[in-house]
């Protein structure tokens, strides 16, 4: 089974690489963008055929290596 | 219109930063997971209302400063 977890600053939460690459679009003639945030996203192939069970270990990953959940929300979708 | 850009690299390409967030989950007793792939994802506040014409700005911003179009795939998404 292949996944996919998408990991984001949470709203509210300052985006320096945001920011820089906002800097430098600007500089490179794109007008009219904006907000511009940058998040993680990683690929798996969990051996787990159950859904929900691989859904929980994927959770259980994100909780405990790939988001800090005080800055950061992760989303889980199955490919 | 907000758009969202997914970076990945192509497949065949070595990842390293995968490689290690695989060794660290199978330490952290994770089992059953593999092919980890790390890319990146960016979201856009764009001042463009027609589909057409920001898909193009945002193709073009992605082959000029967003993806290493030798090593990496780029996808857009209205969002």
């Amino acid at each position: 089974m292949k996944a996919r977890v998408t990991v984001t600053l949470k709203s509210g939460v300052l985006d320096p690489q945001g920011k820089a690459i906002e800097g430098a679009l600007g500089s490179l003639g794109f007008a009219g963008v904006s907000g511009v945030r940058q998040g993680k996203v990683f690929d798996f192939d969990i051996a787990e055929t159950d859904p929900a069970t691989a859904a929980n270990l994927l959770q259980d990953m994100c909780e405990k290596l790939l988001a800090n959940t005080v800055i950061e929300d992760y989303r889980i979708e199955m490919v």
